[in-house]
C-alpha cells in the first residue's frame, strides 16, 4: 500500500470515527454549485464558506466552465441547483502555457502516439492567458449557453492563493 | 447580492483573517490527484486527509475518469503527480437515470432545441448502474489509456455517505 493510499485509511478512521452527518439528502441544501480549479491550495469548504450538504463542488484544471458542462447539466437539470459560482484563482497552471507547447511537453514524454490520441479525442486543454478575463468569458460562457437557464444566478470570482481571500469579479 | 454570494464574501472575509499558508508552491507537494464526485456530502480535505498544497482535487458528476481526462493529463504531465485516488460514493446521483431519461427531463423542463444542442455537443452523462464495478471500470480506463504513463499508481475506492467511512474497492 503507498503511503497516499495509508494516508486516506488512516484520516477515513479518524473522519468516519466523529462523523454525525450520515442523513444528509442527496440535492444540495442550499441549490447551488461552485466551479473552481483542481489546484492543490484551494480548500472550497472554509474558503468559500460551503458546509456538508451544501453545494455541488465541481473541480478541473483552471475551473473551466466548458469542460464541466456535463456536470454543470446534471446539476441543475436533475438535482435542481439555480446558482453558478465560478472561482479561477491567482497564480493558476493554466496561465503558464499553451496548448501547442503542453501537446509538445506530452510528446516528449509519452511519445508521438499519445499525442495522436490527444488529437483523436479533440483534447484542448483550454488554457487561459488573462485571469480576469478568463473568469468573464467563462461567465458570458454560461450565460450564453443554451443548456443554462436564464434564471440561473451566475457570479465570477478570484481566490488569491497568496491572501486566501476571494474577490469578485462579475 | 444573493445569499450564496454574501455568504461566500463572509466566509472569505473570516478565513483570510486566519489564512497562514501564501506561500505553498503550484505543483502538489505530495504528487498525487483525487478524482471525486461533485456531491454535496463530501468533503476531501477532512474525509481523504488531504492537507493544503498536497493533492489536485479533481470533481465532476460521478467522479468520471472520463470526463476528467484533461485535467488528469495537466496535472501528470505538466504538474508532475504520479498517483491518483479515485473515490466514487454510495447514493451517487449518477445510479439513479440513464441518458435517455436524462434527455428526457432536460427536453420537458428546456426544450428540444437544448436538446438538439445536447447530441450536438455528444453530451453522454456518464452514469453507471452499479458502484463497485464502475470503480473497477473506470480504473481499468484509466490503466488501460495511453495517456496514463503505466508507472501511475491507481487505486480506487467507495466513500459511503452515510457512515463518512472510505473503503477500497481496488
Amino acid at each position: 500500500m503507498s503511503a497516499v493510499q495509508q494516508n486516506l485509511e488512516a484520516a477515513s478512521a479518524r473522519y468516519s470515527a466523529s462523523f454525525t452527518q450520515g442523513s444528509l439528502a442527496l440535492p444540495p441544501a442550499k441549490k447551488y454549485l461552485v466551479l473552481t480549479c483542481m489546484n492543490a491550495r484551494i480548500d472550497p469548504a472554509p474558503a468559500f464558506g460551503i458546509e456538508l450538504g451544501d453545494a455541488h463542488v465541481i473541480r478541473n484544471a483552471g475551473a473551466s466552465a466548458e469542460d464541466a458542462l456535463r456536470s454543470i447539466v446534471i446539476s441543475q437539470q436533475l438535482l435542481g441547483t439555480t446558482e453558478i459560482v465560478l472561482v479561477k484563482h491567482t497564480g493558476c497552471g493554466m496561465l503558464t502555457f499553451r496548448n501547442e507547447g503542453a501537446y509538445k511537453i506530452v510528446e516528449d514524454k509519452l511519445g508521438p502516439p499519445v499525442v495522436e490520441e490527444l488529437r483523436q479525442r479533440k483534447l484542448d486543454f483550454l488554457p487561459f492567458p488573462d485571469l480576469e478575463k478568463a473568469v468573464e468569458a467563462d461567465v458570458a460562457f454560461l450565460r450564453a449557453s443554451k443548456l443554462v437557464p436564464d434564471s440561473v444566478v451566475i457570479s465570477g470570482w478570484v481566490y488569491e492563493v497568496e491572501t486566501g481571500k476571494t474577490r469578485r469579479v462579475v
